[in-house]
Parts: structure tokens; C-alpha cells; sequence
């Protein structure tokens, strides 16, 4: 089926230009775009058209890092930087997801705020707990909203409630890689969870790296947040010359289907073996600030042609609003650009770009308009957002990006559906 | 009149370490606090208590650095540093407040945003033009809230539609120095407003400062923003060592009235001309961030004794709501610190104190709860903020500066007086 949307829509189809189309034809056939028109071609003719006034429309949110039953914790707890921040206030919260009423109660809160906020698609770590990362990926297929969900896989170096065996970890990963594995298509997936090296042993990650092979799984971890969690791998691995390459030596970075969380740290020979793997970045600026963990060399890496999205990494981080989280990657970038001067702070367009398009890769064709993209799009209604007259189209898309908030997205598209 | 407030009370009575009072009654004597008790004594045991269950008291936000004109220009046009972005955005928009018109739909709407946002004292730029700033002067005090508004003076460098002249800039801030002066308990007064060094001619600065101590009057500018604005400073007055000895030359660093907003960029000397005259800094986060200023190192100051506040310095900080410059405050230290390891981050108890009894400090006993201080306060409902069990008050303190929002904010109090 054909409808079409009118409006002014927005969207990053370049890496550093946005694509402004004022009172446009944002054309949806089925699941996809099929382009976006000034006035409306000959074919789409009969199709029904919504006009939807002077608002904009842009596309969905993409989150490409989260912790989903840190959400309760989200705003509190940042005096600590990271292994002691997991220690204090992430590994007891966790180890109640183990309570299946708990978890249900708390997911079905998050995955409604995930929703309401703009966002689209995620990449989303649930605990180490089966049933409730079951529940997790049932919740999210029920909201109308995609993306991944992970079941952490940890059985070294954890709290005693939270920590796994190794059994219990390669089995119950196992099952759900069995359920829910095969179909490409599906709107949510499963996606394989290593924590991070620390919390993982080597003869796990061996395992993991071969489930990873056999069903053909994405895979998520972190890399290189933090100094002291940088020092623990080498400790841990001292056989293996960087953290990421402890990655690929237990193969858990296959190939265009691996996202790694932060990689603030990492040095030329890791970068170089992130491009080998062509292994998508997330970048959590929220997080990297409130834990103090640094700056990512982010518009380097662009430069160098990895791939890169945003991710709010609740709780690091604290909102799931992903808009806060694009005006942090400007704000980031901006002090990193002050101590190098070689690398230039990211532009509006450029983070719009990441928040969208660019973190929209790790789904496929997703975060985009243009033809044949799977169409993720929001309705703006910035009315209410005082302006000043003969402001641009691309100047009301950044203040709805810097001041606006929840209340201003009207509308909700996920793959052609109306889920708001 | 003696009335009582029976609620969660927290406020910031040392620099780093939160008051934490639960179900204690806030004890108002007209203007002034009559301090905090777990029981209310004897004396006060016929004053009437409204009992505000489980919500939170806490001290209303102190703003106290920014531009009432650039309002309209919040969350736009990052895309620049100070000067260009001065010249492109700033200018063009100040400009339009010789017509009065335009300033009173706007001031309204601005006043009216501070005043939900919390805010109730704040240190106010407003722009060159007299009649604007007579009538953003009024419409402060017509909402309740307090603080400082100044004229700008800007005789040098300007726009040619901005740019006075010395004789107007004299006449009209004298007259309005006649008009707002001289009422030392008036809650909101007249400052003294040179944009900064490279907008005002020495001779205008000469008699600025004669100005300034005829009326016995408060000073606000800007100091050591940004690297090109420091080395444009040096080239313009080349015969005064440093930024800050500029203003000091000229009289404009009045002992204990002086706020400057910025001073990221000061040297040990400066540092020492600051404190020589008990200015007071206003640290601006967002702006730093927005306008790729730098990070100012604040820890340093307090751990020096100078006199902090926050500043959402709209429009190159983004918000008026003082929450998310107090969380940026937490992140720029942060990030100040992964390169400065001497210096700590801030806590959250020491941000907190920032956006109350430090910035509080610029307008009198302001700012705390303590006994004789000047009660602004502000009743936060956090019920909507989904919290786990056996959250601390500090937590939920926390999670409400980091996730909550205006509407959380459901009284507000100003020297006493309930105004929503």
C-alpha cells in the first residue's frame, strides 16, 4: 500500500549536508520510502496524501548502545568512574532482573519511554538473565519499534548474585540464538552479548565466537572506555596486544555485524583493526562525560571512514531522548577539537547525520529517506518552540534538536507503520 | 508572618556536602528563613504548616550570567565561534530591541520561561538600548523574581545598527543609574554592563568605572572567554599585561560586586587580580561547550576561594532550565579532569552548590536555608520519576536535576513570597 506525507521534511542523506525539502512528498510504499518529492510524480497520484502542515518530518531516532535494565538507575550514581560505577550501582540493579515480575514491570516502563522518545531502532544489552531478555524481545516486537537485544554473557569477575557459569551462559545463549536467529527480516532481533572482556573467560569467549559463526549473529560489546578498564585487559590478556584485538582473537568481531560501545582509547593498531572489520562504532558522549571516562576521536574516525552512531548507554548515560545525546556528540567534539586542532568539531548536520542515518547502517537500509529505505520517520510539531520569523528549516531542526523535547514528536513511523 | 513548609528538605550548606532533612519543616519570617528543623520548636508551634508529603524543598536556582535579548536565538547557530558567531547571530538579533514592540512580546515571553524554569534570581545582560531595558527591568519585578539587569555598553567594534555612541552610552546608563539605584533591599536592581574589553573605547571604560562608584553599583561582563578574544584584548591594549588588568584599570573590577562570566583562559596572574578583588566567576558550561570555548577549571577557583556561580548564558548556552547547565558543570569538570588529574571533578553536592548558595552569594544571603538567608525556594512532585526503592534523598535529588524537567517544579517561592 501508498500513502504520502507532506510536510518539510528533513533528512541526512550526505554525511555532512542535510537534505531540506520544504512542503514535500515523503512517499511510503510499505515498509519503504520511495522518495521524497517536491510535488508528487504521475504514479503516486491517486495515493492518499496527508498534509501535515507546516511541520517537519525527520527520521527516526537510531540508539546504538543501551542498557535496558540500567534504565531505573538513569541519573544517579556519577561519582564514580567505571569499575567501581558497575560494582556499586549497575551489578545490584542488574541481579533483580533475575525476578521475572520485576523485570517485567520495569522493562514495559522502558521500552514505553524508548518509544516516546523518538527512537526507532536500538541496540540494546538486557542482563544475563534468560527469561527476562525473552521478555525483553517480546515487549519490543509488541511496541512496533526494532533493533537488537542482547542477553550479557558474564561469568568471570562480577558480583556473586549476577555472575554466571560458563555452562549456564553457552546454554541459555544458545536457546535464544536458536529462537530467535534466521529470519533477516525481523524487526527485532537477538544479538550476542559478551559484556566486555573482563567479564568474560577466554574459553566462554571461545564459545561465544563460534555461536557467533553458526548462527550468524551481530555481536556487542564495549571497547577502550576507560584507562583502568584498558589496564585490566592487558592484565588479563597479556598475550595479545591490544583490547581489540582480543575481540578478534576469540572471533567476536565477524565481519559488518559487530558494534562496539565507546572506543575512546583505542590506539592506531586498534583502529586499524576495527576498519579491517569494518566494526561499527557507538559513540556515548553522556556516558563518556558523566563517568569521566574521555572523548572519543569520533570525526577522526568518520575522516577514516568507520562506521558511527550514537548511543545514549543508559544508565552511563542518563536520558534515552536521543536528541540530548546529539547535542553532547557536538559538545564533545567541540572540546576535543580544542586540544586538536587537527580534527574539526562536528557540525549540526554531521550529528544529525550520526543520530540518524549514520547509526541507522548498524539496521540496514534504516535512518534515511531516501529510495528504498526502510522508512523510520517522526512528525515534528516545533509550535510551540518560540522562533524567530524567517528562520530556515535547518535552524528549526536544530532548536527542536537542542530545546525542544518528547512533547514535540506527534507522530511515529517504524518500517511504514504508524506506531504513534 | 511566620509560615512553615513540612517537606524533604535539601540544601547545599557547605560547599561539597548536601543538608539532608527529611520531613522537616521549613520555617519562613516574612522575607527570611528562620532556619530548618526536624521538629518544629516551640516558638513556632502556633505558625501554620502546610505539609507537602513526600516532595522535595530546595533552594530556587540562581542564574548568573546571561542575555535576555539572545533568547530568541537559543539552540541556534552553534556552528560558530565567539566572534563570528557574534557578528552572524547575536548582533543582527540585539539589534531588533530598539523597537519596543518587539522587545515586550519577547521580554514577556523570556521573564515568563525564567521564572518556570526555577530560576528565581538571575544576573541579566539585556541589550544597549535604554527603553528595552527600562522595560525589562519592570517586567522583573512584576514576576517576583530577583536580581540584576543591565544596559550594555558597547561603543567600539560593533554592527553599525548596534553600536552607540560614548555620549548616548553615558547619558542613558546614568539615567538609569539615578533611576535603579540607591535601594540597596530593591530585589531587582540596575548592574553595570560593558559587553567587554573590545566593545567599549577606554574613555567609555573611564567613565564606566567613575559611573560605577558614584552609584555604588554591581558590574557584569565577560573575561577570557575564548583564545582569539584574549589575543584581540591583548592587541587593542597592548600596554595592560592581561584581559583582567584591563577591566582592573578602568574600575570595573569593584571589589565583591563584580561578576565575570567565563575565565577559562586566565593565567596565575589574573588569577591573583580575581581574588585581590573578590570577584565573583560565573562558569557557563553550555556555552563553553556550544561556542568551543574551552573548559574553565573551577576547582580550581573554589579550591582558591573565589566566588562561583552557573550561567546558562543564553543564547550561547542553549537552556534557561539551570538543571542542565548544573549537570554540564558535572561533565565539563570531568573532562577537565581526564587532562588535569590534580584537579577533581565536581560532585554532584558541589554542583548543587553551585546552582544555589553559590551563585546565590552574587545576590546578598541568598541561595541556602540557613537562618536569616532570604528564602527562594522551589517544591519539586519527583513522583513521576520512576525511582527505584530505597532511593536516598540525595539520589532523588540527583535523578531529578539529571531527568526532570519545569514540570516538576510545582511551587516557587521568592524572598518568601509564594509566586506559583
Amino acid at each position: 500500500m501508498i500513502k504520502c506525507l507532506k510536510g518539510n521534511v528533513i533528512f541526512a542523506e550526505e554525511k555532512n549536508k542535510l537534505k531540506v525539502m520544504p512542503h514535500s512528498y515523503l512517499v511510503i510504499n510499505n515498509e519503504r520510502s520511495a522518495g521524497v518529492y517536491e510535488s508528487l510524480p504521475e504514479e503516486y497520484k491517486n495515493a492518499p496524501v496527508e498534509d501535515l502542515g507546516d511541520k517537519l518530518i525527520i527520521p527516526g531516532f537510531m540508539d546504538v548502545h543501551l542498557h535496558a535494565p540500567q534504565w531505573l538507575n538513569k541519573g544517579v550514581g556519577y561519582s564514580e568512574e567505571l569499575l567501581p560505577w558497575l560494582q556499586k550501582y549497575t551489578f545490584p540493579l542488574e541481579s533483580k532482573f533475575a525476578d521475572i515480575k520485576f523485570a517485567e514491570k520495569y522493562y514495559k516502563l522502558f521500552v514505553d519511554e524508548l518509544k516516546s522518545s523518538g527512537t526507532t531502532r536500538a541496540c540494546i544489552f538486557a542482563s544475563r538473565h534468560y527469561e527476562a531478555t525473552k521478555l525483553l524481545i517480546e515487549l519490543m516486537k509488541e511496541s512496533g519499534i526494532g533493533g537488537y537485544v542482547g542477553k550479557v554473557n558474564m561469568d568471570r569477575n562480577s558480583s556473586e548474585e549476577l555472575q554466571e557459569t560458563y555452562e549456564d551462559s553457552v546454554k541459555e545463549t544458545t536457546m535464544l540464538a536458536k529462537e530467535y536467529s534466521g529470519d533477516d527480516n525481523a524487526l527485532v532481533k537477538f544479538i550476542l552479548t559478551p559484556r566486555f572482556v573482563p567479564s568474560t573467560t577466554s574459553e566462554l569467549m571461545t564459545k561465544l565466537g563460534e555461536i557467533a559463526e553458526k548462527y550468524n549473529l551481530h555481536v556487542q560489546s564495549h571497547l577502550d572506555e576507560n584507562v583502568d578498564e584498558v589496564a585490566w585487559v592487558k592484565e588479563l590478556h597479556s598475550d595479545i596486544p591490544t583490547f581489540t584485538e582480543v575481540y578478534e582473537h576469540f572471533g567476536l568481531l565477524p565481519d559488518n555485524r559487530t558494534v562496539m560501545a565507546h572506543c575512546i582509547h583505542n590506539n592506531d593498531r586498534e583502529i586499524e583493526v576495527l576498519k579491517k572489520h569494518n566494526t561499527f562504532i557507538a559513540h556515548c558522549p553522556l556516558s563518556n562525560f558523566n563517568l569521566a571516562s574521555g572523548i572519543a576521536p569520533i570525526k577522526r574516525y568518520m575522516e577514516e571512514g568507520l562506521d558511527v552512531g550514537l548511543g545514549s548507554d543508559i544508565s552511563g548515560g542518563h536520558t534515552l531522548y536521543m536528541p540530548v545525546s546529539c547535542v553532547a556528540a557536538v559538545s564533545a567534539s567541540k572540546i576535543y577539537h580544542v586540544s586538536h586542532k587537527e580534527y574539526s568539531p562536528l557540525t549540526f548536520a554531521e550529528a544529525f547525520y550520526l543520530l540518524t542515518k549514520g547509526g541507522g547502517k548498524f539496521f540496514g537500509k534504516v535512518g534515511s529517506f531516501e529510495e528504498g529505505y526502510e522508512c523510520d520517520a517522526l512528525v515534528i510539531d516545533d509550535s510551540n518552540i518560540t522562533s524567530i520569523d524567517g528562520m530556515t528549516l535547518e535552524e528549526r531542526l536544530e532548536k527542536f534538536i537542542y530545546t525542544g523535547n518528547r512533547g514535540n514528536i506527534v507522530r511515529i513511523y517504524c518500517r511504514g507503520k504508524q506506531i504513534k
